[in-house]
């Protein structure tokens, strides 16, 4: 018996998982499938294998294996990294006064700085297994960016990355950082595809845009012999490998004799928010133990909370599978936010399907009360978070004042996805007091419901 | 029985250690006292209580106790970020196909980034516990400042951080990240010290030195009542809080049945390397073991290598007690070199008695060859490190290759002090090739040499 939980809950290495779990498994309302923008016929692998490696399309169309085997040679790399700490929040507790116990799995401690490398490593890894040379994807923020960088540098594998032109100039340092290892940058849109030049001939100056990058990772992947995309949210498969953060957590806890009342995760594609509360939803869906789940996201770009259920395109050029999601629409402009990697205008389609069927809770919070929470947290917890994980200490913290009203001792978990060192300008405005907090008007979201196409079945 | 060594060598939450190990006691050749500068006799601890907390003087000035107690109050505050990652560098080792076994000691995941933090913590705690209200210290590349105001935010105390004004122009959010913790941050020279004015006067335009801030935060310290000045190295009560560093990697060795060969750290002031060879020092001092101990310094500011071992002063301004240390002169004018925390004219006292008395080889490097190996250990190791942490690298690889050479399985335990994220600008300068090697010439290190001054017993 444990007379007291350490600050740092440890795993041993051979406690890290050795599979992946897949919720779909135990969902007894699968997901919609995916859906070709042409035929808007469900996806074969055949569809998708020009664009993604062959294991991502299997584990990305496979909704029935419940443990998914994590190669031995991509456990080598995870244990370079892993596991990642589990800590105890014993002194914001205190700062708190609650009677909650906190605690949260930090994803920041690799160069990346964020839980991306998880999926990073899984799809780099995969893709040197079948042959393959090269790999291109987008980055907006950069976390994604620097983790490919990251295992194709360890994997020797060639990347080109595409960050969005406006991002490459804001985060000059992003950019290094990711060239250091070893992967050609190149600001998007460009002149080295179709895509970027029929973008510049019509708008010579503009700054670019996701959508437009993944426009051009994909055109380079198509046309490049042994070449693959690779995507860093929003896909089943990428939720799949990010699954190993909850069943590390899942793992400690058991050690450690915790059991959790609450589940807190940001959302913006879902990778995260996925991978955390997977094994935990496993349980409630099959009806072995019972928790909350809460999906934060940012007041400025509310896909659960203000979305619609429906299929849609996953990117804005409509060029994309389709994906049942709570959605924004396409077409939806998020006003400039900090947390850069929570602004998407949809949600993985299996949290979608889970949130429309009640497992899910959602809320969302303007950013400068986000960051009244970090730097509330970063003082006695120490660790400098990144905006989008800030998300969930607002959360989290919100949590706990409750239990301090109420007198209940919950056990509170939440995930801190990343560090914020390369959000330094979110930090400056935030104290300079120049930070807004853009709430989308309902004629806003009325022009981006307005970009989701009608197929047949929606909601 | 280990089978196999894991890639990480965890240390549990009741293992670290509890004490210090002060290896002054284990030496039989003590290092020379300080000298106050102006009777230049040895310094009192009367002498020193108007700058420095109480517990940080009788430690500066013992030379005879091995055991240190670490007060419970800050083994709390150890145990949220520490025990600091030792890991095997079973990738480094497999890319250079060598014989040798290298593990790292990585102090790089606290939020400041560096080691430097186990020294903050201590002296902040030691403030508070005698009841300071407030402390001022200085800061140039900006680690020991962070870690500062993290220290000053967990024990809730305030904290003034001079930092030097080229410093704080080139690396903003190094200041933002300061103040972001409530730390009062003040670009040096400032119009809020005589000191400053003074400098001000003379060159309105002057981008500040350490040796500028150091007078100022010190003068603060004297006018202010309840506070006092911290110092990030070169002391010895610093390089004592720093050895929980070694003591970690001593304990984790011996859990899992390994004995280093050769050691190697970094060198600027010292405390980095003071804390890793500090309980191995003790076991070579005593008789008990057999070590190497390899010092890296930059060769743009070789004290150790092309230094004097000589009475001398810690800042420029000549106003702090008198150190006999291996010095290149207070005046020594080091050239730009991006680790900048390795830009110090002297060494701490103790290793430069060690140096002195053939305990300690000393190497120096050029930058271009340190950013060679910084790269080559990131695209295998996955760790973006600090300028300053890829000397030890950078003599880590070199005897690697050596043993590959002469078919010796060594083993090679390195100090990677810390991260890289604040230093983008000098990896993009190694990439545009604009990076020069600066080595002091006789004449420049002539001019240094002549602002040593005269003491009996020099040598």
């Amino acid at each position: 018996m444990m007379t007291k939980i350490p600050a740092r809950l440890h795993l041993a290495e051979n406690e890290i998982p050795k599979t992946w779990y897949n919720v779909r498994a135990d969902m007894k309302q699968k997901p919609e499938p995916l859906l070709h923008p042409g035929t808007r016929k469900p996806c074969t692998p055949d569809d998708l294998a020009p664009v993604f490696c062959k294991s991502c399309i299997e584990q990305e169309l496979d909704d029935n294996t419940r443990e998914i085997p994590i190669p031995e040679g991509l456990q080598e790399f995870y244990r370079a990294y892993r596991p990642a700490p589990l800590i105890r929040a014993y002194f914001l507790e205190k700062s708190l006064d609650t009677p909650a116990e906190i605690y949260y799995k930090f994803e920041g401690t690799n160069t990346s700085g964020s839980h991306k490398l998880n999926s990073a490593a899984a799809q780099t890894y995969y893709a040197k297994a079948e042959g393959m040379t090269s790999l291109t994807t987008e980055t907006g923020a950069g976390q994604w960016g620097t983790a490919m960088a990251m295992a194709c540098a360890f994997y020797g594998i060639d990347l080109t990355v595409y960050m969005v032109k406006v991002s490459s100039q804001q985060k000059p340092y992003r950019k290094v950082l990711i060239e250091t290892y070893g992967a050609k940058l190149i600001p998007s849109p460009s002149d080295t595809t179709e895509a970027g030049r029929k973008i510049l001939a019509a708008n010579p100056n503009t700054g670019g845009s996701l959508g437009c990058a993944i426009s051009e990772a994909i055109e380079v992947a198509l046309k490049t012999p042994n070449c693959r995309y690779v995507l860093g949210s929003v896909l089943n498969h990428v939720l799949l490998h990010q699954s190993i953060i909850g069943q590390e957590v899942k793992t400690a806890f058991h050690k450690y004799g915790v059991k959790p009342d609450v589940i807190i995760g940001c959302a913006g594609g879902g990778s995260n928010l996925g991978g955390l509360i997977a094994p935990f939803m496993g349980e409630k869906l099959r009806g072995e133990a019972d928790y909350r789940f809460i999906a934060v996201e940012p007041a400025s770009c509310p896909s659960f909370t203000r979305g619609r259920f429906a299929y849609d395109f996953g990117d804005t050029a409509t060029t994309t599978p389709l994906m049942k999601m709570m959605t924004l629409g396409n077409g939806f402009m998020p006003a400039p936010n900090h947390a850069g990697g929570l602004r998407y205008h949809g949600m993985n389609s299996t949290l979608s399907q889970l949130y429309k069927d009640g497992y899910i809770e959602a809320r969302s919070e303007v950013q400068t009360d986000v960051f009244d929470a970090a730097i509330r947290f970063m003082k006695v917890e120490g660790i400098l978070p990144a905006p989008e994980s800030s998300h969930a200490i607002k959360a989290a913290i919100d949590e706990a004042l409750e239990c301090k009203k109420s007198g209940e001792k919950k056990v509170i978990l939440f995930g801190l996805t990343g560090t914020g060192y390369f959000d330094m300008s979110a930090y400056e405005s935030y104290h300079a007091k120049t930070m807004s907090d853009y709430i989308p008007t309902d004629e806003d979201l009325a022009k981006g419901f307005a970009t989701i196409p009608e197929i047949p079945l929606n909601d």
